[in-house]
């Protein structure tokens, strides 16, 4: 079985980490446009050799995990290359465009629109983590518009990566993970930022700050290659959320400024509810 | 030597137990409000003793782990009950209001102004941690209106604790301190709620929160009672603070609006240099 993996990274890298675990016979091949990290890739026997397109023909299984604008133009390339029992499957963050980008393909059904909820805030072969999406959420979009072959072969493999599957439709994928994923992370980003601005004249700020700081800003260290189209290709939903996150910022402060200290204490206790839901996330153990 | 414990939380609870390993020979005595904490720290082994106040007279030294305004009104009273050799000191996120409170009490010299930043998002006696305080930071505001013989002695403990020891002015440790953990909490808070209300009608939408989420919104499962009296004393920085968020946050929708890509990719790059900031900071294995 020959696997290609393009984008060798966290995810691709992650996924390369298990196959060779769980399919000890597979040949893992790599394409990366970023050279150090094709060889990065082989040193750190994430994958078994080197590849370029013109040997995609000869893939049983295409992993493409590279940034979701590079995806738009990837994609159709890729299943033009490939064999008729070929699937190829992505983990964009985003699933609307790409689906409908491909939508009219005529290898549509060779390709499953995949999202496993998996990652770190690195990047690159050297992050990746063996057993990174065992318990992990994989939201899997259009399953009927692949082949059911082909969606057999895969979802075995990811349930021996111990990942769940949930099925939904590209819009209804784009709206909530805008809420559960793309919000944090510009929350995140915009938190650091207004610290390290503050820090510009404020030498000694970092030396006060610990764990609960850490935490809030850790995503401020993700990758802008990648979080960029991310923003861009899910724009109306991103916007929708920053709208309602900046409104109940505002009214938190209003409450602080009319000293209503009753009300402040009510917006906190409501939100203590989190801790149950978060009881049900599946966490990265590093 | 006998130490009592005001409020047998996080805070004072990981203090008694490091007080237990470094002070095998002191007596812990503790003191809560709430009689299931008290019953509760005696079973965990926290505390040796219960205690009330008509026993501080024979306290070498009283650590007061209360929420910041309940310390308003006690230390006054802490002070007037203890003997002249022992020191007082707190655990409180705000500095100002509290020095300014004691600043004419006739035993100001027996009172030491802390703030260890440490702690997680738990609360309670089950919620305290040996060695919490290995590494972090402890800040010392007016250690100069301390007795001498009384900063030695609690200085001693906190280095075989392992902190380090920052000293400021209570006025700037507000200001920075809104910065690195106030604004945190806020954010925190919010981005809860913000996905919970959401949640109301889209039930499946925790089941696609990962790992960032769960770091983002970590701090959104603290304690209000602790809270709300922090940021009603730390009012005019917390505002600041706030507006600045807000106002980044904003600045970064418009971005998007205006499909701004190279701005928002901007933002991103820059704010990534938190990565360097972060790895200086120290926090908890737990």
């Amino acid at each position: 079985m020959n696997i290609f993996i393009i984008g060798i990274g966290l995810i691709g890298g992650s996924m390369a980490k298990d196959i060779k675990r769980l399919r000890p016979d597979a040949k893992i091949y790599g394409i990366d446009t970023n050279s150090s990290h094709v060889e990065e890739a082989l040193a750190l026997q994430i994958i078994d050799a080197k590849a370029d397109y013109d040997e995609l023909s000869s893939a049983d299984m295409v992993i493409v995990s590279i940034p979701v604008d590079v995806l738009l133009t990837e994609l159709p390339r890729i299943l033009d290359a490939v064999k008729d029992d070929c699937v190829v499957f992505d983990g964009g963050s985003t699933k609307s465009l790409i689906c409908k980008t491909v939508e009219n393909h005529p290898k549509r059904r060779n390709y499953l629109a995949c999202h496993p909820i998996a990652g770190t805030e690195f990047s690159g072969p050297s992050a990746a983590i063996e057993n990174l999406y065992d318990g992990k959420t994989n939201i899997i979009c259009e399953v009927e518009k692949t082949a059911f072959k082909l969606q057999e072969k895969t979802l075995e493999l990811f349930q021996q990566m111990g990942m769940r599957i949930r099925y939904m439709n590209p819009e209804a994928h784009d709206k909530h993970i805008a809420y559960v994923s793309h919000l944090s992370h510009i929350s995140s980003f915009m938190l650091g930022k207004t610290v390290i601005e503050k820090e510009k004249n404020e030498r000694d700020i970092f030396d006060m700050a610990g764990s609960g700081f850490e935490s809030t800003v850790r995503l401020a260290k993700s990758s802008p290659a990648m979080w960029t189209p991310i923003f861009e290709q899910n724009k109306e939903n991103v916007i929708e959320t920053l709208e309602e996150y900046i409104g109940n910022l505002q009214a938190f402060k209003e409450l602080l400024v009319e000293d209503d200290y009753k009300g402040i204490y009510k917006e906190m206790n409501d939100t203590n509810k989190i801790k149950g839901i978060l009881n049900g996330i599946p966490l990265n153990k590093k």
